[in-house]
């Protein structure tokens, strides 16, 4: 009995924590859709602080690093893998062609609602395998190396970025 | 047999999880750690951007929500509870006496090695427990409002500051 309570309570806990991992990441995917639907054309063309990146190029970076999440979880092809020259290998302004704003904020709605569809489905247990960026013998020694934690580096990331995107917002946010 | 192995399985992703949110944490604190040792006075002193938060500013802010951290997970008082009114309650440049920048610098520095020593002396099921924010009745109800779940929040803020701070750097950073 004792055994079994112990057992519930962790159980409990793997749930608890996939919860919390889960929603914070959509939070702040969130965040960035209510700042992308807030900001006009024009915000979204402007850099962000003199000389850095602009609006539109932190949107197709965290979109191509969201869509990025579909590999390394093992959920099957990326939706949009022609961002990475531009967003993920290369800087702002580089010479690269980017798609227009309708059409990057319409591939970052589609692949987080792909995305979306994957996390509804996964066990909790199944967040603790290993991601497809290291091997089976590298997952041995490092365990911590799975599925959630990429999902909580990606959640910390995106925030890094919409630290800076909401400095397009002309009202007064921190 | 079989509800040991799973109990451990489970034990062991309460230590994996504790450990990831703690890896996070500590290793976006010393990312703010490596810039303010980078940056210089006068690019501390300037706006992140224009007409936005001043890098002491932030500084003062990120150090007073870690020394905040003390009383919400019970951990006792805080180190500088002075800092409230000018960086968590006040905008910045609303004619607060801002403590000089070797100051702000020694109390980040301070209240993190204090944070560790209490981060270092948690046992992994402690971090499940109740927040003190959180009533016991609302506890019940909502299990996810827990010190861990604090620690990932205040992970998430500090990185979407660690973004705008990073534009005081004149290093090509994104």
């Amino acid at each position: 009995m004792q055994n079994n309570e112990t057992m519930d309570a962790t159980q409990n806990h793997t749930q608890l924590f996939v919860k919390m991992a889960v929603d914070y990441w959509q939070g702040q995917n969130v965040r960035v859709d209510k700042l992308i639907d807030t900001l006009t054309d024009e915000q979204m063309m402007a850099e962000t602080a003199t000389g850095r990146n602009r609006g539109i190029y932190l949107l197709g970076h965290l979109a191509a690093v969201n869509d990025g999440l579909h590999t390394i979880m093992g959920w099957g092809e990326r939706l949009h893998p022609e961002l990475d020259e531009p967003f993920l290998k290369n800087a702002d302004n580089t010479g690269h062609t980017y798609p227009t704003l309708a059409e990057l904020k319409a591939y970052w709605h589609t692949i987080n609602a792909e995305l979306n569809k994957h996390i509804s489905a996964m066990q909790p247990e199944q967040w603790f395998e290993r991601h497809m960026s290291v091997s089976p013998e590298d997952f041995v020694k490092e365990p911590h190396r799975n599925k959630l934690n990429v999902l909580i580096g990606r959640t910390i990331h995106q925030s890094y970025h919409l630290g800076q995107l909401n400095y397009l917002n002309p009202r007064k946010v921190d």
